[in-house]
């Protein structure tokens, strides 16, 4: 720490690494971006100049290496995550890791075991528990507001489908869409899932389904306590990108909307009617970028647990583990079954 | 039919007997109320002077005997349903017949014998079919305003359980109030369910869980044409009656909201609010009762098929036989399963 | 009162005696509609054969000569209403007048001077108070939910404006069109408006004008109390008929929203839209028009005071003509100016 | 500029003049914060190590002095403004002015000729135009979506009124709030006000009237075009920042509802609920400060004509003068006996 402000060295200038770099240098006036670094050099620089950060390093060693670096957001690709975090931990940083760690429990294990043993913190990129809609649904179960909670259902459908090429390498829809939404049935209840029951489908595009991956599907889940719940997931959704949640407790209920541009109404001869929905993630979910990185800083600055821990990421692995095997299998699975 | 107007007679001065009494007395000019029965004499007096129906009779059969009636709504307890059709086909009366026929596959296959049999015309008392919103819903999907249908979503929650005394004949939730959302959901998507999945629990009231029965609800629907579902069930909502419909498909989505008595909105200085929805099913349904009515009268009058035959009847019964054997069994379960 | 039932006969079988006829028939059980007469006699038959309605009268005079007959409905020509209460009155009827009892202030009173002589009860027609949405503002300023009244808006729009030929007889905008939303801010505040400033223009169709009428305007209210309010009218809004009302107190603030057929959304590629408000008058005030008569006939039954007095119906065209002259003489006009 | 980037000096790190700095230092990576001072050292100094300003200048001479600065932001206190923008001008500044310039049109004349003769660049801190709410309504109108405007109606309210020590020196309510609502409602029709008539009142707090202002206001507004329109402010709404705009065209209508922290929804056994509007202008207004400065910075960099003008700045001065003029004569008056 320098002038009391977190040094973070980024790992990876992709999309989510810019808009982390942002965040650091325009909004987070506790944090500093000191340093950045991409397989793309030319990527790192642009981002650097355009958040003032003022080392583009040439590898992920020279920031591990740089005494005065406390902490790494790490933003490359899925792959690498679960390695960077051994070596980050190794190296005695505080991680930030995009979700997921990793699609393998043994290396997700692996990669918890060198945080725990160095003792650092670490935080996973589940941002949209930091959505102010999301985070006013939690609000009123845990305030008593609604009651005790009896049935959850999450709508989660991406305006389009990603490339077939990305397909490939996402480790499924369940684990690369669904994982956020396994995050936020957790989250919403406060409680663990123990079972779900996957219904499940193709009904987007018929090269998601020769490439071994499914696009449409309907997970129940039951939660310890007894709540039931279901994720609703599609890849595509004709008017955009569709994020609810809903609970239904013994006192009442929760829903949250989608959120639009503008709140403007038109009405003509033929309709009343607004603008679609937000399209894109980036805009959707803005605001929550910037919450999570700054309750990152937090967190590490006063010395306090962050509020997505590793094991935060890795259960929603086991969910999504979980749920290919319920489809495969037709029947209800147990997350004990997975490990 | 006398005067071009048909002759009605109802069996039942009930609650929903009543409800279609007032109907065809006050809304549906093409109809007569002719005569009224009801093991209770003073009930039947009752709705009959309030609608002005010319004979109270004594018994069931003064109401089938009589040649001048052409039709007979049946509105007596579930347990004389499928009886009283069959006696009704034998006197070549029309029969609308409240829903369920019965709860035994048995005899409502014999009672549809009896009416297939007669040449009778049959439609059972699914009204939720004839509400303006679940219409429009079904509207959206025919017309092709949405594309082909994906997802769907039924919630259907009381305002409060039933006595517990009723919950032990009710034949069970799926078969006393799920059997609406069953088939709602066919009439919906406009194709058959081929197996339904049951994740279910008692979180409402431990008596109704002693007697047997379930109060909470979430199940699966796998429709033949690839569509997938699912119904949300609770007998207690803190704010009243819950009815709502969601499609998603190729094009869109369509879904409904709940109907409130009146459309204004408060705000003070603690929230933005409305008062709650329409809390009892007779206001909630309102129109769908005259509707439904009419549309019989008009199928009969013009000898056309009714729009919910006796297979109507009969399919959502087997769904709820298979839901409970899904939940009973905690697999998903094909309806062919069970006849 | 024949069997403790209001007898009632009806002057007028267009378009709003037809609506009121039913409502008798079928939905006001305390009363009887036991004549009808209009100058097109086949009107009359055709509105007492969907009603059963025993008697069909030849003239006005058979119903008011009738010792049976305890109250009329005056539902004909605005031109007769004066003439037909003073007639009604003598003859010991109870009235109820389709509003405005007239254009006039000297028939007006004339009117009124012959109720109270006969000491007879009259309700004139201002449906919209019976309305439950516009119920619901005014409960929440009586009820002191939102403080104490400052600032209101009443927005009513028409779906087309009517033929210039009725235009021409209509006696105006204001005193066809206005009268109702005179009557509203009325009722709505709970006190008197003291002086009009009309803003006004004709925008929809210029053969208006050059009727000597106008088709848009803006008149601005100042109550007694020190509220001030605006009235919108418009004689074409392209997507149907609308009819609001808000009003911002001292601890918060009431608005209603329109009344459209179907709570349906639907979400496509281009918009999020749902069905166009309810278009036509007879839909949208439908339930009010039965309260009203329902109102009527309790009062008369109980012998209280009306809920909308002769008094009630003369103001608004008080106002009508000072909201006429102040947009002749472009100044705010007080309605003491009028009388 | 230096870098392609244009150098900006603020002068006055008061409330607004902080939310320019962080916008120019995070939000607007084509201009760069070169300086600011203020009369309060302390508040320039901790602004400029918020946002990284190199420079905290001694005077507002130091600014206008240094060739390096391209443009100056003035948000100092409305009494100063005029005199800046001279000031500005003369050394041959590009100028954004906070709202109002003055409130005498005579120093608003001698400013925008100071401006002329200098060839500088002027824009008016009217942000929300640039709200994505009010930007939508107007699109609507300029796109021809809703057709030729006949009826709009301005709703602005603040959560609370400012403490009468600012009410003494504000200007009074219609220079100092209403001046808002008359810039946005010449920038939704794109038309000139040619007349204006005030209702208003004092019914928040005595104080204001004792302090000579009002605090409750409906102002109608005739325009050049015959369009008809409304303004209703009110000091004070319980249930926080209310800010609404909504347009009747011969096509349809556009109407734009309020902000609020969340899309969530609480039913419960006594509502149906949402939490209050955002509140403070600050959070409602967020984006539309950030879109005025980049636009302003993009019509120095670009040479074009700013989107906000100086002749902008005075109109709504002149129609503040007029309603309060109309106020205190009470009658209509036209905005050509102001000047």
């Amino acid at each position: 720490m320098i002038n009391n402000r977190l040094n973070i060295g980024i790992i990876g200038a992709g999309r989510i690494g810019k808009v982390h770099a942002e965040t650091i240098a325009f909004r987070v006036p506790e944090a500093n971006a000191a340093a950045i670094t991409d397989l793309n050099q030319d990527a790192a620089e642009q981002v650097a100049a355009r958040c003032g950060i003022p080392v583009v390093a040439a590898s992920v060693d020279q920031i591990l290496d740089d005494p005065d670096i406390d902490a790494v957001l790490i933003c490359s690709s899925t792959d690498t995550h679960a390695d960077l975090t051994i070596r980050a931990a190794r190296a005695r940083k505080h991680i930030f890791c995009e979700k997921p760690i990793d699609h393998s429990l043994a290396k997700i294990d692996a990669a918890l075991a060198a945080v725990a043993e160095a003792g650092v913190k670490l935080q996973i990129g589940f941002n949209r528990r930091f959505d102010p809609n999301f985070a006013r649904v939690r609000a009123a179960v845990q305030s008593g507001e609604i009651g005790s909670p009896r049935l959850l259902h999450i709508i989660s459908r991406d305006p389009a489908p990603p490339p077939v090429s990305y397909v490939k390498v996402s480790g499924g829809m369940f684990l690369d869409m669904t994982i956020h939404d396994f995050d936020m049935a957790r989250f919403l209840i406060g409680d663990e899932v123990e079972e779900v029951y996957t219904a499940a489908g193709v009904m987007v595009d018929p090269a998601i389904g020769e490439a071994g991956d499914l696009d449409t599907a309907l997970i129940t889940l039951k939660f310890r306590n007894g709540v039931i719940g279901s994720i609703d997931n599609c890849r595509q959704a004709a008017y955009g990108y569709d994020q609810r949640a809903e609970i239904l407790g013994s006192a009442g209920s929760v829903s949250t909307a989608n959120c639009y541009p503008n709140e403007a109404t038109i009405s003509t001869g033929e309709s009343v009617r607004r603008d679609l929905p937000l399209n894109f993630f980036m805009d959707r979910y803005t605001e929550s970028f910037t919450r999570e990185v700054r309750a990152f800083v937090q967190a590490v600055a006063e010395d306090k647990p962050t509020p997505v821990t590793g094991i935060d990421g890795r259960i929603p692995v086991v969910m999504g583990l979980a749920a290919r095997k319920s489809f495969d299998e037709r029947r209800p699975v147990r997350l004990e079954e997975i490990g």
